[in-house]
């Protein structure tokens, strides 16, 4: 992370010769300086064409223009290219919508980044399906929405979930150990912003209760992932995944104690990949640039 | 972790012939329930005669007699194994104070521990030379003590410290990123009861900036270490260590917010060993029965 | 691993008050000196009564008899709390024979493990079904057996395997990249007795091809791990697995090449833990007492 | 590593605005296919100037000329630039010298990747100060030299290891736990040519028996480190590093065990940046693009 302003470039496009060559000549005709660039070709397979992934960060006062004109001169080039593109600038915070229900870790690590400036985001609401952290959650001065979640109650829960975070101009949703499985329509109304955190090494133990699955496996090793929702349980694009040792002398209790470490940090850092915009997804395959 | 209510013997004594035997003997005798237990060998060295180092969990109501009664009658059997030997009550609670500075990581990590009984014990209080964390501290429920310290002052802040420490009956000390280096004497006070977080793989980068130590040499890992406190800087026995990979693109500011997550678990593992009375000291090491 | 010669007793039975006091009173009775011991408490579960598993290893010569005798004296105590067990003698190399097919990495590397005596085992022979490896393990003065697989020949080839194996007085078999799945029949013989290496984390990617399937889900470990055969394909009881990280750069080919490291390590501790008789199955599940 | 030959350009400058698009846009006019790109920009620091560092393989038959003129086409941008750089052709096999003693575990480990391509090398000779494995490398077809090291004829036997590292037209030596060490002579000769595998976690443990240094602090994990080699004894560029987990049960021959299968690993990986040209040193440290 860079302590000027910068603005990030992440994009892709169909694999041709030039492509670095098109978008640094642009930015170095304007005297802008690179302060980090990433570049990944994703070789043809038979599912797929060859495509090209982009990362770059520019120093914001090295350029003679603002945003909004490097937006439209850029947007010649990235047609001709077909590229899918988007720029941001480091000035402007995030806005991360943290949902929660019962279980503390994550959003006491969460908070706890946030407040020391190491996440420097907006958290612009939290909303459980429980009541449970609201004191803990308004103490930080940040407003908690409680939005119960019951069968009989679900698809207007969920819309009301939807109102709130596009009311709070929400740029990211975080499951953050969040309990329930989210509509279709809220999937489908923000694809790629919505990250989860889910309590296995993804696709093993897909589902309710990894760590008792995990147990009466017998496996060596437990797991946490932070995906992408999608419409399909557990089966979005993979950000970032960690797992943890055990052994034989470990109940399911522990397995859900050791998994709360890994969770909270796989899922802090899979947030970090997306917030700085590392992460570009390539059908259900992301490229993150660490 | 066991749900039911046990008494943990921890104890070390020169190695000989029969020791578990004669330990598990007395226990069957009176149709202990042994949950869990652990035996070391510590083999001669040059330096060190053999030590034997055992911990034994046994159920609380498998024994027809209470704590008290088994510290009597256990007596002469330790006696006559020249052992150095403890016994504690999963149903009296640790009193742990903490210590903390400026910085948010380990607070927030240990009070979400406490606050969801992950870490089932008493905080008295939490004492800093700043107050920066006054108002979360005291939200939670725990007394705040601010107890500045400067070069002048530092003699009485440290008599102060420890009129605290002993005031709320602590059993363990904890320097949770707590910046200023304790007096020789509250270290000679509570040997084997005050733990810290080194911010490094120790013995590696001893003492202040560690991580910019780090960054000059081009070390590929960076560590943290949890350890007990002694009167030499950061030369204690070591309790728990862990790294995590870093590489060229790594500032230092990169790396003081990596080590913040392997800091925060490796204290929290550290102090959970601790807790549950499975570190055992011999010497300047430590026999750790995870 | 001790230098002194020493028995390692390896039990399991029903769990009940008293059981290390009983094992370790006979042993301390006959002034056995106990250099390492373990012991583990299997908790009921809906599937499985409480079970206990004990390793100790006494030091040879401070017994006043040989292992003939010990057998003979301890079986009624072992009667008595109906255990399964075994006792064995450090001093009698284990015999492991070796599956291999075209890849490399296993094979030399348990070869090398073998000739520095670090794997202190007598190897009676590889047995391949392609002859890639004879002039290499010939040169080590060990026995190569070609025997082909075909789809037609495949019942005879693996009984002049099991016929091969139990000639040469195999304790081990050690599937090192074995890429034949063997006959039920020649699992059912050795059941306890037979190692896969299989390159994924189980039960991630069963069967074949599991760097693709990995390549195809996006995951961001792969790993590999140790397990029992029995009939059920890549469903034995799990003795040790490993995880290395991969990001979107890497392919296939070179997840094959990462993952070579993993499975010969994690073949090398499994077959470790096994043969020092660490590894006591319960169902499907393993206690590794490392 | 990608099928097709390619080149690979590597580089370091001083910093300034248009470096990429100046090197990409010499590589696009000629219409050169662009596999893989890594760029970084190491910060000014009080020691240092700001430096960028450049790794491009570029696909060889996308260009349309061969290496030699690709060079003196580059020559006059690299100048104006003030490039320290290189291109390698991944059709021209790197000459890489091996110096053993007589632990196995890296030299087994290298030849295996060797005679499997994993490693696609030349191994023109072995050099060791014991004959130990002169069987096992000639085996391979592989010369090899003994050439013994005394306190009286250290001068003349790095003499004579240099004359053969040079008439065998060496590319790299590699010090496969080579437990000498080299003449300031020799060290100087090859600057950035010469790696170690050293047998801890640097900075920790320089120098002799590491792992018993390692016992005797009582750490709970052990490393190895692989770097090049200068004439400060463990002091030269860390290339690679790695730890594995040990505790209170394991002796320093146990460490030594443990170690070997960091040891070969970490150098592997080393070696394997080393030779596609993904490090590049600066000062006493090193960019590696993984």
């Amino acid at each position: 992370m860079h302590r000027d302003r910068f603005y990030t470039l992440s994009a892709s496009c169909p694999d041709q010769v030039g492509i670095i060559a098109c978008v640094t000549g642009f930015i170095a005709e304007h005297k802008g300086w690179i302060l980090e660039s990433s570049f990944h070709s994703d070789e043809m397979t038979e599912q797929r064409a060859a495509r090209y992934f982009i990362r770059i960060e520019v120093k914001a006062d090295s350029l003679p223009f603002m945003l909004t004109e490097f937006r439209e001169r850029f947007r010649p080039i990235a047609e001709s290219l077909q590229m899918d593109w988007r720029i941001n600038d480091s000035a402007v915070k995030k806005r991360v919508v943290l949902m929660v229900s019962k279980q503390e870790h994550c959003l006491y690590d969460l908070l706890a980044r946030w407040q020391s400036k190491e996440l420097d985001i907006e958290i612009p609401c939290v909303i459980s399906n429980h009541d449970t952290f609201k004191g803990f959650v308004e103490w930080h001065g940040i407003p908690f929405h409680h939005v119960p979640v019951t069968a009989e109650t679900k698809v207007q829960a969920f819309a009301e979930v939807q109102r709130l975070f596009e009311e709070s101009h929400g740029d990211t949703m975080v499951l953050a150990r969040y309990m329930q499985i989210l509509s279709p329509e809220l999937c489908a109304a923000h694809p790629g912003k919505i990250l989860n955190i889910h309590h296995s090494f993804l696709p093993s133990f897909v589902g309710a209760k990894p760590y008792h699955q995990a147990y009466q496996r017998g496996v060596k090793l437990i797991g946490a992932t932070c995906h992408y929702v999608t419409a399909d349980l557990d089966q979005g694009p993979i950000i970032e995944q960690d797992v943890i040792r055990i052994d034989h002398s470990d109940s399911p209790n522990d397995m859900v104690r050791y998994g709360k470490d890994i969770e909270k940090t796989v899922l802090a850092r899979g947030l970090r990949y997306h917030l700085e915009d590392r992460v570009l997804t390539h059908g259900n395959k992301t490229v993150v640039f660490r």
